[in-house]
Order: C-alpha cells, then structure tokens, then sequence
C-alpha cells in the first residue's frame, strides 16, 4: 500500500515522510477548537487546548527550577504540546468529572491510535509513547508535565477571580485531591497552591469542605 | 526596591522569583487575544497568537529532519513559543502590510523591554535575546524558526482553500518574496511550498504576478 503511493505519487521517501506529517499538522489544527472549562485570565472566554497547550510548554522552560527531579527540557515540552490532542476525538474531560472519567482512558486509546497513526511510525510510536508516558504520571518529565497541566488552569482561575470554580461550585477538598502529587514534584509551587486555594476559600470562590 | 519587597512579603528568593514567573505567565496570556489574518483550517475563524505558536513548537518536532543545518530543538521550541509575545502590545502586524512594517519594529522592541522586564533578569534576558536572535534571522534555529514561522499559515491557508489570500488579493510575488530565503533552510519544504502557490494560482486564489 505505501510503495503504491508512493509511486502513483512519485514521491521520495523524504517527501513521502512531508506529507505525513502535513496530514497530522493540519489534523491537528481541530485541538483548537476544543474547548476547556477555564476561562482566560480576563474571564472573557474559556480558552482551548492548543492555547492551553502553549501556554505549558513556555511555563516549562521558566518553572524547571523549581522541580525536585532534573527532567529533559524538549521532551516535557513536546508532552505537553501533544499531551491533549486525543480530545481532539475524545473531548475535553472536565477535571471533576466523575462520570466521564470512566470512560476517559477508552475514548482516548482510540483517538491516540486514529490521530498518532497519521504520522510516519517512528514519528507516530514517539508520540504516541510520550502520550502513553504521560498518562501513566511516573518519569520526571511526566510528573513535570502533570504540575504544568494543573498548574495553568490555577493560576488562570486565581487571576479571573475563581469563575470557573465558582461556576461548578468547586469544593476545596476537589483541587487539594487532583493536586495531591504535587509536593513530590515541587515543594514550591505546592505552597504557593495552597496559598491561591486558602485566598480563593477566604473569598467564598472556593466552597469549604 | 527588590530587598522591600522580599522584606515586606517575607518570601525567600525563590518564591520572589515564582512570584515575578506567575506575573509574566498570567500576563503573556493576553496573546491569545492577539488575532492574525490566517484563518484555521476549517476556514471558520482566525488564529490567535497562542494557537499559532503552540503550533510551530510541535512542527519543530515534527520537521526538524528536513533541515539543512542542525538546529537546538528545546531552544527553537522556546523561540517560537514567544516570538510573538512582543504582539500584546504591538499588535499583530499582516505580512504584507507594507505601512505597518515601517513602525514595526520600534513598537515590537518597546513591547519587549515591557513584557520580558516583568520575569526573574536572567530569564528575561535569555526570552529578549532569544526574540532578537529570531528577529536577526542568522542562527541556524532563527532560520528553522522563521521557516515554521511561514510554512504554518501556508498549510492552513491551504487547507482553508486560500481563504486568507483571497481576502487580501495576495498575488504570487508576495508569499515568494516572503519565503525568498527558505531554500537555504530546506530544500523539501521550500519545494511543497512551491507546489502549494502552484495549486492556488491555479485556483485562482492567489493572483497571478
């Protein structure tokens, strides 16, 4: 199948190779049209995964500091560019979520599968595994990674004023469990997490346990 | 003024520098308002600055093979994550907007004192030099970065069917003037993109010179 492509195409390897690629970075453009449940830090709109996605990878290069574990700069920011794209057929899973947690991970095999196997193998087995790698919260660039991912959407929702939270009638007890493996990555961003947590209880935006 | 501060808060030195990230990450949220002519490939609406970067940092990944010159992957990753944030105040400035570039880059360089002033210095300085590093489009990774930089809005113009170009009368001279030194860069990308004008003069969505 691929050789006949490739000569119907007469296409070389390496322009073979573009192609696939060009098929998944333009498939990959529909990340930026699923859309979180946290608002931007106006509280104008809600942003989505690609900006999301952004806004971690540049939080990687700035927060490394502070992490216990020395992880690999390039690679925990290529885990979070792609860490969501299997929404991309799966949606958005809000964080608490309960019912649709349960069928989160079988949703998402599928699309990682689908959107992953548009790429040429190696490239597509790489990202795929980082996503897989990610998932399973273990390596220092994974746990990295899960600190950017929950870390953003705090510090937005502390700067629009809690509206998220509020909007879901958020208990205290729900982001302190979602952020319980934090203090094993960084001990100061774990403080400085409870500090928005404690402001945001003593403002009504958080409910209290 | 830096020791008040410290005084005043009581925060140890790396939580003032937490502190001074957390005002750059919130405040560099802002791009993804800042909207560019580029339609997403769905052709719906327009990109924002965060989308657009988050997606040249994942190409990076993706096309680094096709590079003549060897590039640093997590520093090109870093360079175009930011290289637009000059934008929140500058704003966005079309490709072909011949007025606009006159002023361009004495607004661009205020923006930057601005907005990588409010980092830690050390990191401010690595994000200015690293944007005036893109802006001189000498180093290999400036060159791979630009390269990402015009091949992205071409494949979704592309897959939008022109849209944007036919907005704007875009003739052919224009994206070839544009794209003039990515031969140097990648002699396989440089011919997809010729092969993309082809298409589109011959559709009629880019106007024949």
């Amino acid at each position: 199948m691929e050789m006949i492509v490739l000569e119907e195409k007469n296409l070389t390897p390496e322009k073979e190779r573009l192609e696939k690629q060009i098929r998944f970075i333009v498939e990959a453009d529909k990340v930026k049209n699923i859309f979180r449940q946290t608002y931007l830090a106006d509280g104008e709109r809600k942003e989505n995964d690609a900006e999301h996605s952004w806004h971690l990878a540049m939080m990687a290069v700035l927060l490394q500091e502070h992490m216990k574990e020395k992880a690999d700069l390039a690679k925990v920011m290529t885990m979070v560019l792609i860490h969501d794209l299997v929404e991309i057929d799966a949606g958005d899973t809000y964080a608490y979520d309960e019912k649709g947690a349960q069928t989160k991970r079988e949703r998402e095999v599928k699309a990682a599968d689908r959107i992953f196997g548009l790429l040429p193998e190696d490239q597509g087995t790489y990202f795929r595994e980082l996503w897989e790698e990610f998932e399973a919260y273990e390596t220092p660039e994974a746990k990295f990674a899960h600190l950017l991912d929950n870390f953003q959407p705090l510090l937005l929702n502390d700067a629009s004023g809690g509206k998220s939270w509020k909007e879901h009638g958020v208990h205290r007890a729900q982001p302190m469990k979602r952020n319980e493996r934090i203090p094993e990555t960084s001990e100061t961003v774990w403080e400085k997490m409870l500090e928005i947590f404690d402001k945001h209880v003593e403002c009504g935006n958080l409910l209290e346990d």
